[in-house]
Parts: C-alpha cells; sequence; structure tokens
C-alpha cells in the first residue's frame, strides 16, 4: 500500500529547485508528509499525469506546482484534479518574470490555480497557503501555524526593538557582517 | 448563537460586486453557506477587522477577498488569520489592471494570498477554489465539484461536436443571434 | 477510413470563433483541407490529447491552436506531437494582451510554438505560415501562396495609387463610407 | 512624557533600511526629529497601528512608509491617520519594482499617500518632501531647505565647469577612480 | 495687494479640467481657497513659471500639478519652488497611463512630487493630501477632514448594511438603476 | 524633370491615413510641399525603395513614416538613405500601443529613427519636427514656426483667462457643448 | 552548382551568435545542412535581400532570423519569401526584451513569422520548430525527432528518479558541484 | 564674439557622460563642433535656459538631450527653442527604462521631441541624427555619412565572410579572447 502524503510538489524543471527547496523545507519543519517531483508539463505529459494520480491515490490534499515561463504546469495539474493547486511563478531572465505570473494567474473560469509570489517568496508562501488548507482539519499543523505565524511577528518586533536600541548606522553595518 | 458560515467574502467597494457576484451565484449553486461584506482596507480598516473575526466566530473556513487598484484588502484581511484567502484582482480603467494582479500576487514570505484571474474569471475561480478547499472535508461538495466539472467539460464537447455539425459559418451566425 | 486533412485547428473556447474564422476562410479559399475542434488544455485535457490523435490518425501536418488568457492550448497540443504547432494569442480585456502573447510564445527549450501576431491579424498568418509550410510539399498550394502574395502587394499599389490621384482629404471621406 | 518628533519613519522588512537610511541622514543633516520602525502590514499589522499611534502621541506631523513588492504598508498606514503619508516604492527583483509603484500610488479616493521615486532617489526624495511639509510651519527647516536646493544646484553648476575645462575624455577618467 | 490662496493648482491641457474638477469641488466642500490655472509645461514654460510665482505672491501652501503622456509640469513646478508638489496622472489613451505615472513618480533625487493614482481617484487623492498638509496649521480643515473621513467610512458601512438586508441580487438591480 | 518635394510622408497601410492627415494639414498649412504614399515594409518592400528614391530624387529633405504594431516601416526607410527619417507609432488595440513604439525607438546603433508620440500627437510632432529642420535653411519656414509656437502658447493663454474669468464648473460645461 | 541546404539561419548581429549556436548545435546533431550569416536589415538591407536569394538558389526551405531591440530581421526576411521564417527575439538590456518579442511577433495580416522564445530557449525552439517543418518531408529527421523527444522526456524522468532517490538536499548539493 | 557650434549636448547629470560620451566620440570623429553641459531640467532650471541660449547664441543647429527616469530634459529644452531636439532615454535600474522612454518619446502635440534608442545604441544614434540633419546644408558631413554608411555595412559584410570562413565555433571562440 503507497504511504499516505498531505501535499504533492511538482516543479517543471530541476533547475527550479533550489527555489522550491524553501517550500520543502517548511513542510520538514511542520512534520508534514510530501512527495516532490520533476515533470514537465510540454517535455512529459505522461509523467505529469502519472504523479498526479499516483499523488492522489496517496491521499494528497493540495498540489502545489512550480514553473517559469510559459508556465503551463499548475494548470496543467488543475486539469487533472478537483483538488486545490497552488502555483509558484518561478523567476527568469526575460519579460520581468511575468511570463510566468500571467501564465499560472490567468486560468479560464472553472479551473482555479492559486498564485502566489514570484520566486523564493512564492515559494514559502505555497507551502503556508497548503499547510492553512491542511490546518482546517489538522490541529496539529493549525497550532504550528499559530505559532508560526507569532514567531515571524516576533522576529520583526525584535528587530525593531534592535533598531530602536542601536540606531540605524549600527544596524546597516551589523547587516552587513 | 452565530449562524454557521462556510465562506467570507469581502469586496473593497460595492461597484465590485456585478464582478463577484459571479461567485456568489456559485456558492448558491452549491448550497455553500457564505457572508458578503463591503469593507475597504483603507477606508474602513476597522470593519475589516470586524468582518474577519465575526467571519472567524462563525466557523468560517475560508477568505475570499476582491479589490482593485491598490488592491490592499486581500493581504490585510491575511494578515489577521491563519485561515486560507483567496484574492481577486478587479479589472479597472488604467494599467492594463496589473496594478491590482501585482498587488495580489506579490505577498512577501509568510502571508500568502492565492490570487486568482482578473475580473469576472476569477470571480468564478475564486468560487471554485474555495469549494476545492471545503471538499477535502465535504464529501457532499466534492462530488458536486465532480459533477460540475463533467458538466463544464461537456459544454465544451457539446460545442465542439455542434460546430462540427453545422461549420463555422453557421455556428459564428448563431452566436450573433 | 479517415478523411485525410492537411491542417488541424484547435479553439480553447468558442468565444474565439470569430477571430479564428480568418484562419478558416483562408483555408476555404486555398481549398486546404482541415479540421476545426473547439477543446480546452483546461476544460476538457482528454478531447485535446483526442484531437491531436485523430488529426494525426488523418495525415494533418499542421496544428493551429488558438487560445486567450494563460493560454496553455498550443503548449499543450505540442507537448503531444512532433509535427509543427502554430499559436494564435487571442486578445483579452486586461494585462493588454501580453498574458496570452507570453504564455505562448514563451516555451521551453525543445517544444517549441510557432507564435504570430495577437487576434485577428494572428488569426490570418497562422493560416499563411501553415500554407507557406504545407507549400513545401505542394505545389499548388506555392502557386497560391506566390498569387496571394503578388495580390496582397497589388492591393497596396492600387491604393497608393488612389492616395495619388484623388487625394488625402477625398480618401478619407471615401473611408468613411 | 513623550519625546517630540516630527517625522514617523516605518519600513516593511529590516532588508529596506539600507536603503530608507537615505532619508534618515537626511533628516540627520536638518536636525529634524524622527522616530524609525520596522513594522510589516501584512507580518505585524497590530505594530503598525502601534507605530502610528505612538507617532500621532509624540505629535508627529508626516508619515514616511516604505515597502516593496505587494508594498501595503504606506495604504494601511494612511487608512489610520489623517497625517500626511509618503510611501517610497523598494525596488525587488522582480516585474522591474512596478508592484511596488503601483501599489503605493494607486491608491482609492479619499486616502492619499504620497508616493516618490522608486529606491534610493526615492528615499531623498520623501526626506525632502517632508521637509517641505515640515517646513510650512518651520523657518528653520524652510531656510535650509532653500540653502540644500542652492547646494543641489551649484553642485551640477560645479560639475558642468569642471566637465567644460577638463573635457568630457577627462571627466570620464576621473569618474572611474 | 494679492488675495490670498491656500493651494495653487495647474493643469497642463484644459482636457484635463474634468478630471481635476474632482480636486477643485472638495476645495470647495472644504472652503479652501485656491488658484486654478492651464498652462503647458512645454507649450507655456513662461506661463507655468508666472503661474508658480504668482501664487507664491499670494501665500500658497502646496501646489498641485496634474499632465498626462509625458507629464513634465509637477517636476517643471517642483524645479521652481520648496513648496510641495502632488502630481496626477491623467490618464491617457495610449501605454496605459504607464507614461504619466512613471513622469510624475520617477523625479530625480532632491527635488520631489508626491505622486498621487492616475484619474479621478487621483483628483480626489490629491485634494486629500493638500487638505492633510494645510490641516498641520488649520485647526478647520484638520476638523473637516476627521469628518470627511468618518463619512467615507459610514458610507461604505451603510452600503455593507444594505447589502446584507437585501442581499446581492436586489443591491445588483439597484445599482443598475 | 520631377516635381521638387520637402518632405516624403510613408504610411504602412491606408487604415493609418485618418491619423497622419494630422501630419498632412500641417504641411498645408505651412505650404511645405510633400509627397504621401501606402508602402508596406512587408508586403510591398520594393514598392518601400521606389518611394524612397523617387522621394530622393525629387530632392527629399525629411522623411516620415508611420506605422503600427511591429511598426518596421520607418526602420526600412532608414536604411536606404542618411537622410533625417521620423517614425510615428500608431496606436494598435493590443500591447498598449507597446510594441509599435518599441519596434520605432529601439533601433541598432548607426541608423537612427526620431521616434515621436504615439497616434495624432505623435502625426502632429513628426510635421513639427520635420518642419524645425527645414527651418534650418528656410527662412520662410522658420518664421511660421514661430509664430506658431506663438499660436500654440497664446491658445493656452487664453484658455487660462477665460477659465479663470468664468471658473471651472462653467468651462467644464461649455466644454461639453 | 550550389550546395544544396535546407535550412538558412540569418542573425542581425555577430553578438547574436553566442545564443544562435544553441540553434546551429542542434542542426549539427541532426545533420541537417544549414548556412549561417551576419546580415543587419538596418545596416545591410542589400545583403540580407541577397542572402535570401542565395538561400532559396541553393533550396533552402526554412528560414531562421534572429534579432534583438527593433528586430526587424525576421519580418524583412519574411517579406522577400514565401518560405517559412521563424524568428528568434534576442534578450536585450533594456524594456525586459519586450521591444524584439513584440517587433517579431507582432507582424501585419499576410506576412508571418513564427516567433519562438526570447534567447537561448528560443534558439533551441528554432532549430526544433525547423526540424518538424523538415520533417514532414524527410523520415531521417522525423525519426530523429521522435528520438529526440524522448531523450528530452528521458533526461527529466532521469532527473525525477535520482531527485526521488537522494532527496531535494543532496540533489541541490550536487547542483552546485 | 562666441565661437560657433553645431550641436548642443547637454545631459541631466554627469553619471549620464559614460553614455553620452558615444555621442560626443562621433562628433569628434566627423570634426563637427559642439559644445556640452550637465544641466538638470529639475535641480539647475535656469542652468538649461541657459545653456540653450547661449548654444542659440553659438549658431547651434541641433539640440542632444539626454536624460533617464522622469527624463523632462530634452522636452525643456524643446520648449524652449524651435531648434530640433534629440532625447536619449538613459537606461535606468528599475521599471525596465520604460520610465526614460515614455517621458521622451511621449511629448504633447506641436513641442516634438526626437526619440532614439535607450542607453549606448540611443547615444550613437543621436550623433548620426544630428549628422543627418546638418549633412542637409553641410556637405562635407554628409560625405563623412555615406562614407561612415558604408563602412558600418562593410564592417558586417566582413564579420559574415569571416563567420563562413571559419565557422561558428571558431567565431565563438575568437569572440572570447
Amino acid at each position: 500500500m503507497d504511504k499516505k502524503i498531505e501535499v504533492a510538489v511538482i516543479i517543471g524543471s530541476d533547475s527550479d529547485l533550489p527555489v522550491v527547496s524553501e517550500t520543502l523545507k517548511l513542510f520538514d519543519k511542520f512534520k508534514v508528509s510530501y512527495s516532490i517531483n520533476v515533470a514537465s508539463a510540454h517535455r512529459t505529459p505522461s509523467l505529469v499525469k502519472d504523479c498526479v494520480q499516483q499523488a492522489v491515490s496517496k491521499g494528497v490534499k493540495v498540489f502545489i506546482a512550480a514553473a517559469g515561463m510559459s508556465a503551463a504546469l499548475p494548470g496543467v495539474v488543475a486539469s487533472e484534479t478537483i483538488l486545490p493547486v497552488i502555483g509558484i511563478p518561478i523567476d527568469g531572465k526575460n519579460l520581468s518574470s511575468m511570463d510566468a505570473l500571467f501564465s499560472i494567474a490567468q486560468m479560464p473560469p472553472s479551473i482555479p490555480v492559486a498564485c502566489v509570489s514570484i520566486g523564493k517568496a512564492g515559494a514559502v508562501n505555497a507551502a503556508v497557503l497548503a499547510l492553512q488548507i491542511l490546518a482546517l482539519n489538522n490541529a496539529s499543523v493549525a497550532e504550528q501555524l499559530v505559532e508560526y505565524k507569532k514567531n515571524v511577528a516576533a522576529a520583526i518586533i525584535e528587530k525593531n526593538e534592535k533598531l530602536n536600541k542601536i540606531g540605524y548606522v549600527k544596524y546597516i553595518e551589523e547587516m552587513k557582517k
């Protein structure tokens, strides 16, 4: 029998992995099970389909798909399932990354993709959004999310206190170290 | 005691209502309970906070926020909750609606918004995405979603058959009627 | 046995048909056989696959796919075949149609789509490009193309002569009629 | 009793500090009192509110808020006060910084933000604009501004004279040193 | 002796007047004295300079300049004064109004313009921002601004109550009337 | 012998004529001789070359070329001559007219095109720029240009006086008539 | 007698060669004969025409033209032939490479260019698209294309298996080597 | 008495000089007299006016103005003269340099600026365009321009021959040296 997973992460190219590792690190931290696959919508359409079906058979609840440029992957995953699909636009060299953002956000009516920010910020946010969805039915994830949100805020409050204590000149000096 | 709701929909201006009515119609069709409020992140920040807290007290599972231009509403809602927040960029007169899309998609790391398409397509997709999230723990919604997806496909298949039967010239003529 | 076709045209939505009719009219004029289908990459992925396979079984030589917004259709068709695929970006209400253009043009390496102009100009150009490909192995199409190109030029030469004869004021007056 | 301040500067992330230090340096130079806080609209909404209220209680006259990407901070500050709010779009890696610029400039009617240039130029200009507002009721700041404007002009006039004296070839050589 | 004015409004073309009338109406409502001139930075540079000098001689405290396309007017006004200058980007037919927005926002360091939203929203916001600056030293304007902000919020709260009372279907029907 | 002309105007399509008539009207007004031709860089490359050569043989001093979309015409004219070439980007339905503007402005080093504003404003400016070039060696054109510039300024001054006399409410009412 | 060639590749500047070498490498690999020329539409229009005519006399079947910025070359080639022309937008320093993309994609009706992705991805895709066209009448190329497509897919499948075997942390470490 | 000059070059900041040195080098090469000044439209409006008047008194025939960001300088120069003004958009860090391009190109009707390419390409083209204008009445410049154009073409023809002789692999290797 297949091992259960909560989230299936698919990336369109292994060059996207350094960005999407931010997503996986957060799942590791939250002890949420996941699968990670490289599968290209354009170069390996069957592999994408297989990944989706296998993930479904493992009881997956949320998909995350990351792609750059034409960025069809999140939409293709969404076409194969009624589970929520989160799309991460990978930043590229041209068009200021508008290509990936527009492709992922501008889905036609009835087949949504939940588009998050471009690049690393989006990789973090895709994980948090997936955790928020899981938390609806998982008290442990919900508690961790509350804690996570507190810690995120606490880190800023701490920075604010430090800045007020040492002043901006010293603060910037310490940033450079 | 508060009546339970599944989804809380907040719009930044009542002028967004004709677009967002596409979202509400779909919830009506799926018999999913929801609240709908007009509350502006910039003009009524307390009302936004109240709407979020009331929705939480009613057991809401997903937020949908729609806004145009600077479009801060979805992010402000997301700042107040660990529930998933879906953002609809409302199309405006200037900047080809890039302003609303960028504001909603480009959230900083740790506070995600699930950005969907601009305008009416996004209003439909926000509803479907919310339903997909609810369906994870609601068999009736899940069944309806399977049915909905079939019907969406069936409508296209039917159009395809009609087009092949009557040809493109007649098809266009009938579209104009 | 399947009737042979030269070109398979697939549109992502029947609302694209008025634009893409420009393509079909040109094939009618050139007496080139074609199929026309409505099939959405996101809403009917199997139908797209079926259309591609049927077209291949009918000996098709070139695909044309038209889509707007996220515009995944041309790329999805390209993922299923080694035949040349031409993509027409359909103009939409938002993002100045950059979304469809970027999605169709920015294909990842190894799976090309031949992107043409946005909207009606692109619908004409998709047909001409397909005819140019067919003409490589079809003397009748080649001859017609030479003729077509001459006529296109002749029409401009004629307009130029008329403009020089009657002057710009009268020319504009006649344009308004 | 709280120490009086003239300007309250809030940045959405401490990574914005090197840019915004240009603002603070100018206030130091003009001997204008200010507070500086890190507070994120999305990650620490209460801290933002606290910062605004504390600044108001210290008699602040102008707010400056800097943020990148979705850049909600200036608008959120503006929602909490009737004091003038100046917004600095912080330059980011994607979207050519259009995201921050559009979010800050495109405020809905009745809640203005005074948007200045992107990045370091904007950090300088936010300070100058704040000083111009303070100068309306502060003769010392007004005098310094007149002096500052003269010096800015004088520096260019000097460069112009140098360029005319040594010629462009030598001038560029000296720039490289 | 010149009659005192609080705000000087300059528009680059009389075709901008219908947009900028939103600014003037608000000043009329707040009983704030103002001047209004048509003067083009490119076509009547001396008139612009005259308008600035006359306004200064009348004790003006804030400038508002509106222009479309290349939109040099606000920057040219800013070059002639140390008073705060607010710029309204007028929406145009091309470039999604990015031209006017970029020209007004992207001022070089040391000569700020306070850029507000594009078009009518910006016209309202320019007035409110000017009033916020005047209010720093004018208790009557400050009180009116507090009231105005309350009314803006109250109008939304009222719409929210109406929407919750009559439902979205009826609300949209009444909007169409 | 060929009749002498001062300026040769070439448009890529007769649909550009209503825009470019603004150029021609100004030449009529200044009594400057010109030729006007429809010739497409892509559809009639030889005709473009012929037009350039004929114009040169008639002693032309400046070329004006107008085109939309891919807008190759001005650059193609520039490739065939060392005379100055002015390019007018014609506004189109898609891409906010960025396509025509970028194509005309972004010429490679050594083959300049003098790009003016998009659409009708550009059509006027192309004429004025051509007249400015002719005026370098034509005292009558120079005098008329001085007069024209005065009249342009006078028209604004007159509007300014009217606005100050009747007020903005009446002015807008009269604009609507 | 001229040696036969299958594809003629023309680049607008020799600085485009490192990008377009991706195209040539693929033709080398497929043992498809080709010519390669540097010829600028704006700086050497006759050379472009000569290259086109020579290629036609050598029996060429497909043109590939690469250019950046104003990027007129592909369209100028297309204006001289009824053979299919593929255009590669070369990425530049400004405008996020939109200039080259728009110029190449936005051809007027009746003169198509097959636009592929920007930069190196486009250089690969131009080759594959040309091979797809040649394959219609060349069984060897068709077989190699089938093989190529399999290998492209196999490479991803292999990466996917490796990622699943060694995990993302090790995978990223190995990528850095 | 003032020494005569043919062209007056004005740059908005000395940081633009490395780019604009391309313009000056070409004038040096063509032995055309010119002045070069740093003068900012926003920071030293009087100096700009002085530069324009001095240049006029020296018999200047063409102005060249270079500026980045808001880039008002070329338009301000144009507002002060009926001589032709060429504008060079200086490339900046943000907005993909669209800000400078749009500001310079989008002049209002009746006050043209001849906008050339962004950055170094534009600096070269501004010089060539100025030379083309001077050549209308200066046979020596005209002859040099004919020669220059030949040399530009010859350089490409030589590169083409070299590429055909040594092949693309060696050519790229030699480029790297």
